[in-house]
């Protein structure tokens, strides 16, 4: 209910604050007889954490998860999985300034309204931090999906756009460049504007395209939790997304039916993938694909203006470790929880028709 | 699990193909002691209905719905309202040409996959009917919401957009149209352009845009739950969808952060809005403004090429009585799932501080 | 959340007040490919309905299940199944001698204070009748689960009791007689000590005793949802219900370790059955049994002092039609319960582990 | 989904073996605000620890609690409060005696059929164990409820039963023997039963009462989720519990209906209160008592014939640290779950009427 969950079926339910003592997890419902491989876990790990390259922050967390349940002698039991990960590097003195200040465009101001209480070092937790525990899980869900290819990349950053379609791209090159983008021309010129963008105190937002290859045909619900749907939840759902599209998407609504219908091969799949993979919010077997923005990070290296808790106008400083742009290290959350939707279809899709 | 409720607290559980003896649903958590307007969710029934006018299909349904209990001498007992809407107009013979072939663009082929079983007629549970339960519990959720203001029209159809900001609109002219769009101007093109897509047989897609006013501060859950995130479900769980985003959406992925950012008002109201009313996951008292992509009906007036169920090339017939362009029937359903997500925030956030 | 579901997985959320236009509910989760039997189904309606006999309420209501979705040539589509019982015999004038007093033991007094108003004819919400829509979905659940069998029979009556194991009972007898009682000897008795109840005004309470056969060995989640937790929790939310106890029950609690425990044949089964079919929360393919406590029904026929609504001391009138003793008309609602449970954890245990 | 999780608004989601690293849960939903008592956590504890005097197990477990998030100066943020138990007495080696074996009347056989693996040491997650992580949620949940007057102890072991009513018991005296019985006679007479027992190498069974005072009146939903469903199903996943009545219990099944209502007072109480404080599910502000009957704990201090995973013929050697009888340790136990349930009611009574 209060929103810390996510998956009916193999459900994370996480916890934490950017500061205190750890963040963490418990995975409920991961099936029994999966044989974990830990370095594939921790590789996930290592993506998303601060402090990777020149151009995100230089806060340095290790990120190693330690679990502490479900798992024996390397195999999933069944039961829950709990997992934490401590907070090693956190100083909490970084945020006595902005105590008692709300800065633009973060959660503070929300959160003391909703809950009349807010953890205000580092965000607490709106901190992004939190999605290290998606990681975590989603890296356990794709080695429950072994079968399926899931394929993240920065597409664009700023006004830098990757101009091919994602057949044309070589998704092994995504991780040879600190901007994980595989096209290395694009990536070249996202580092420099990132670069740029850094030296000047400010951010810059970006979108993800993700791509799904070899889902089984199935897999969604219908009506109210297509899979389109709970993938746009998961995706609206990480820090600073604000939009979602897949196939055709935004472009889709410019077109006429007779340009935008997919038709059939003889083997039910498609000349054309308009529908980007899904029909009627049941996937059809051709590649899934689907695009996300990010809006340029919040705190900027500038002051800015803002308010105090009382209301009263103050200068909110520049200062402490933030990435100039998100979109490199989102990229495998975006992959986590696209791999926790297609988990928790996967599983459903064994019940839902006798004779399996 | 199946997919066929929305909602946690204020919960609508909907059943009913096209082409069955009625659709319906179950709307349970609507608190007790609400005096309900049978008028007013009626009139909603209507907009969304077909047969409204030239730029529609021509199917009549009248779409009346007839509540069965949780009500008693005209308010809500706190007991589940269940409500059935007949099927009165459904032709089940006009789709007997459908019965063995898979439509391209429609659900045909993955629910048959999924399910080993379909019931072919209209589409079945994959018709967009479905979406009348959808506009009941949305009209009895805007009662329970009487302050907030929610207002969806229509922003584009194929590439014809409204070219102001919707400050400058008026919502009340919204409904002076049969294509729902409260600027006149685009409102003619967007008219002229559909009735010519018809005219050749085609369908066209569109945007509907959605402003919430006067919602209270603290609505929406942090982490997965995010306001946002349960919005884009809502949206992309409605029929044709393809794309959802969200005050600044997608141009803001080209934005830096000193342009993004909304700097604050000493009230804790902002100067601007690129947020779109929603920090961190949850509003905060600004407009919450988002776009809905859908794309142009699969069903067209045209021959099409496609397959039967086994497998063989056959041609889809262009019959039947469909939409152009559905996105002006859309503009209610859009506004019911909008009411939705904030009916079971709004009473969530009765219980997540002390003292409230 | 607000309680008019049960199941997570095989869902049945229900409506209606006795005495409004309809009683219904929608089974959400039901795999598709079932055939279904009416007549069974019908069946078992017929063995809940009022009026079957000399030593039940002589309300004649035809419960006749009128379903609207999610079946198609009599097989289940995967999509949810939606019902309604209508309301055919209700009398609603009957009732107004209780508009605005507060029967003692019934659940007037609670609804008032709860929900600030209730639907006082025939107990609104809080009749029994509610129970039809759970023996619809029971009757549904016992159709996909073909292979168990599931047998409840009425095992006392006020102070007779059957005093034989239910290994000595010949179920096929349980519908010989009008209380449900496959001891014949027992039966009698019990018959006669109703009908003398019953020319008292009076009422009286018994048990159910149910016991579960040929269940595989895994069903029941372990920690919160063990199978004899949700088995308990379906028995006590049966109208009337006071006490569950299952294998050893409160006898168990008086034994020694020594006594209780079961012993392992080769096999796996176990040579005595105190443990009732379930180690750790989880089916061991032994027989599970357990006793269901009902109290005697609240509406006598005789006056009874009690208050108004605004506290005045009244005489409640004992009239209408009503059972002396609910425990034979309940048989088919524990096994209709006792049947959801089990659908919910069959269908689950398709997911809890790799290669199954 | 797989039974880890308990309560819908205010959810407790435990994880954790008794031979891992620790064992923890994430409690989600508390409202922020709540400034907690960590000493009255501890005692809590203290409570249910093993190793508190002569008559139950002499395991040593310190099961000090370290919350991790979702306090932030003593003060619930309103966000979700993980915490982490380590597991530091455990003695792996201890169990490997079991490895290959089922004990008799254990959960070991069903986990391995279920899971297809099973963690052996101490029962893995079928442990007792696992309650420690209920009782630092109900802990918490008894100072979110501090109105609420929650007693629980013991009120028989063996053939020893408490020959009063509860109103005539002084509770707190509950604490002041080392079985937790506040009939002084009484509890001397059940130390020395434990005692003989323990000294055989057997165990016994006994049954707890608990009691919940100054409940407000509306707490329950109606239907599946009635307050004495749901505190059976809690008592019910409590390890070892074999039964559950509330109110007159199985007493009430023998009983007329003239003996069994409970007239009213002209203020909504009642005269009597066979009842159980609970009608039509819903709590009516007289006191709620029920019984919950424990088994006999299964680990015996005597060799046991039983079946290794094979199907072998051998012998469980009765070895380890056990409690000859568990029901004085799962007082407070019973007290959590009593807690958890009424937390939930209370949150969800927030809004299930408007003007509240």
């Amino acid at each position: 209910m209060a929103g810390n969950s996510f998956g009916k079926v193999f459900t994370l339910t996480s916890f934490g604050e950017s500061h205190g003592a750890a963040i963490g997890g418990i995975i409920d419902g991961c099936p029994a007889g999966l044989k974990l491989d830990f370095e594939a876990i921790q590789t996930e790990m290592q993506r998303r954490k601060p402090g990777q390259s020149a151009i995100v922050t230089q806060r340095k967390e290790e990120d190693d998860v330690k679990f502490l349940s479900g798992i024996f002698e390397g195999v999933t039991t069944g039961t829950p999985i709990g997992f934490v990960i401590e907070n090693t590097n956190q100083k909490s003195n970084d945020y006595s300034h902005i105590k008692n200040i709300y800065r633009p465009s973060h959660a503070d101001y929300t959160y003391d309204k909703k809950y009349g209480i807010r953890d205000y070092r580092g965000g607490g937790r709106s901190s992004a931090r939190e999605t290290a525990c998606r990681v975590v899980a989603g890296a356990i869900a794709k080695q429950l999906l072994s079968e399926i290819k899931i394929n993240a990349f920065v597409s664009s950053v700023g006004n830098i756009f990757i101009d091919k379609p994602y057949q044309d791209l070589d998704f092994t090159k995504t991780e040879s460049n600190s901007v994980r983008c595989p096209d290395m021309d694009s990536a070249a010129k996202m580092e420099n504007l990132i670069k740029k963008i850094r030296k000047d105190g400010d951010t810059v937002g970006g979108t993800i395209t993700c791509v799904l290859q070899n889902v089984p045909v199935g897999l969604g619900e219908p009506v109210f939790d297509k899979l389109h749907a709970e993938l746009g939840k998961a995706m609206l759902s990480i820090n600073a997304v604000k939009g979602f599209e897949y196939g055709s998407g935004f472009c889709g609504a410019k077109m006429k039916g007779s340009e935008h219908n997919d038709v059939f091969n003889p083997d039910g799949s498609t000349k054309s993938n308009l529908s980007g993979g899904i029909q009627g919010g049941i996937s059809n077997g051709m590649d899934i694909y689907f695009r996300v923005a990010f809006k340029p990070v919040a705190t900027l290296m500038q002051n800015q203006e803002t308010i105090d808790t009382k209301g009263n106008k103050v200068i909110a400083e520049g200062k402490g470790r933030h990435d100039p742009c998100v979109v490199p290290r989102a990229v495998p959350i975006v992959e986590a929880m696209a791999a926790l939707v297609l988990a928790n279809f996967w599983l459903l899709n064994k019940i839902n028709k006798l004779n399996d």
